[in-house]
């Protein structure tokens, strides 16, 4: 299967798929300027958390090779005033942050003598995060689709698929990985409001890879499994509590509620790293609360009355005990997660 | 509280909300061509399958006042023949056969001897299944307020309001009345994809009558009961099979789940009529598939990829087990339904 590359490196430039125009058309932003690239970020044309930190590496990358310093001191305060503006594009990005500082660790490194060591090694830090990525990705789609059966009715939830990540993505990765395997799935994708993410990505990647997919509105999906259509439910993650309750896209809760009453294991895939510790259930992630302009419209077209007030929380968390497994790049784990998942014995 | 007249008969013309240019703005037809309120009813201007069965049957009187027989037997070829047409705008809809076959039935009595008796008792009929929609409605708010208390959040799905009755609504007149009764309420409305029934018509009228109301995707409902916001769920029913299993606008469903989990208790409000002995249970009722484009699509904008496939039940159904109670016109039933909804002894 020939994977849609969301964002690459080409020769000292960066071509990246811009998601806004999607799924009416593939358009690619390709620029050498680490300011462009910024405002890719800033405008969505690259989204998902592992997307844009490959994004904010190769933007850091960009700078050093634009900066005509030739001295390591000038290039580090060069490279370091850009990191700053890539940064700020999109504040709260854990990834974009994480992504800027591993790259800005290498101007650091005392191995890095001259200012072109320093921008061959920049770049090879963009491509290491990128390829991270995808071996990441391969290796949750391997671990996950030992859980899918041929003939299998898949139903998913937002994109956690390529587009939010290099290429391969996280819940998706399992299903192209089983399709690879040569099972035959048919994927459900929510279309996932408010933002749409299932209409306007998700099915639009399945179509490209050739993967029967059906669209369906997020309150037809407990409908689809009465009907005995769905027999999986697989979705990312956007955090994960030590207990095992998972934070992820508004509606994922409720899936998984439909889930449990007929049957249907529910799946969540993610990296082993967003798993966080810190947090012994869900109760203690904050859910952030977007604006009520999302639910009172969609894409320009208003359908809610001026002035309505509007509940509108980004995420949902899913009890652990209505979790089948969560399947990671380290492995699957089953309950009970407060055991499992820290479990140094386990098995990939 | 002064309620929006959703359609009403004034000297000969018959006048109507507009419902297809809600929430932007409250605009009325008024016409005496019965062709004119066909094409209402058609477009939707006019919909809600009791707003639908008034407008038939005073459509059936226009064409009567309209025609110029002086003999009854030429004004009963003339009103067939405009009862005909009047039927076909929306085949499908019982609540418009039955109207009209209502009226129809008036050519027939003896009672009405010359032409002009004829059409005096034709807009008589139609008055009167209008009245009669109104004191059913507003027995329903009656009997369910009881089950409201001051303070209480409820959450409600789709359009099941004044604007679907001759003013009054079903789940909505619980609420109104518990309003009129001093009760303080705060009324969350599913946005109800794909065709935003709640965004556009349940949030409109709710600020119009001055209650409390927050707008939500369908999806973060039961992210809204997790938060301990709701306290009861109110929805209309489009068919009831004899053991309490409802079918309603798709999903009812999940959130009867959510509220099952939540311990908030399900209730479902809809004149007893809709009660369907016939069936045994839900799952004989047939649920009407609806076109693709109304999920690849939201209020005009296109969304999800040309060619997609897409599963769009209009209704689901909600067994019985998980509704708490039957708010109807004759009274309030518990569970079992099954014995309760057949009983004759029942307390109104």
């Amino acid at each position: 299967m020939d994977h849609i590359r969301t964002i690459e490196w080409r020769d000292g430039r960066v071509r990246l798929v811009d998601q806004t125009r999607l799924p009416g058309e593939l358009v690619h932003v390709e620029t050498d300027d680490f300011r462009r690239l910024g405002e890719s970020i800033k405008r969505l044309e690259v989204r998902g958390a592992p997307a844009i930190g490959v994004a904010g590496a190769m933007g850091v990358a960009l700078a050093a090779l634009e900066c005509d310093a030739t001295s390591t001191d000038e290039l580090r305060s060069c490279v370091r005033e850009a990191a700053a503006h890539l940064a700020a594009t999109r504040p709260t990005a854990v990834n974009l942050t994480w992504a800027i500082d591993r790259s800005l660790r290498i101007l650091d490194d005392p191995a890095n003598a001259t200012a072109d060591a320093v921008r061959d090694a920049l770049v090879a830090e963009a491509i290491a995060i990128l390829e991270e990525d995808r071996l990441l990705c391969r290796a949750i789609g391997r671990h996950g689709a030992a859980l899918l059966a041929d003939g299998d009715g898949v139903l998913t939830h937002c994109n956690a698929g390529g587009l939010a990540t290099a290429e391969y993505g996280t819940a998706l990765a399992v299903i192209y990985t089983a399709v690879e395997e040569g099972k035959k799935i048919r994927v459900f994708a929510d279309e996932t409001r408010p933002l749409l993410q299932g209409a306007r990505l998700t099915a639009w990647e399945l179509m490209e890879h050739g993967i029967d997919v059906t669209l369906l509105c997020d309150s037809a999906a407990a409908s689809a499994m009465a009907r005995g259509l769905v027999d999986k439910v697989i979705v990312g993650a956007d955090r994960i509590a030590g207990n095992g309750d998972v934070a992820n896209k508004i509606g994922t809760y409720p899936l998984a509620l439909a889930a449990k009453r007929h049957g249907v294991p529910f799946y969540v895939a993610a990296p082993y790293s967003t798993l966080d510790a810190s947090l012994a259930t869900g109760e203690e992630i904050p859910i952030e609360e977007r604006s009520a302009d999302e639910v009172t419209g969609f894409g320009g077209c208003r359908t809610a009355p001026e002035g309505v007030a509007a509940f509108n929380p980004a995420f949902d968390v899913t009890p652990a005990e209505l979790v089948a497994a969560i399947i990671t790049d380290v492995g699957v784990f089953e309950p009970p997660f407060g055991e499992t998942l820290f479990r140094k014995d386990r098995s990939s």
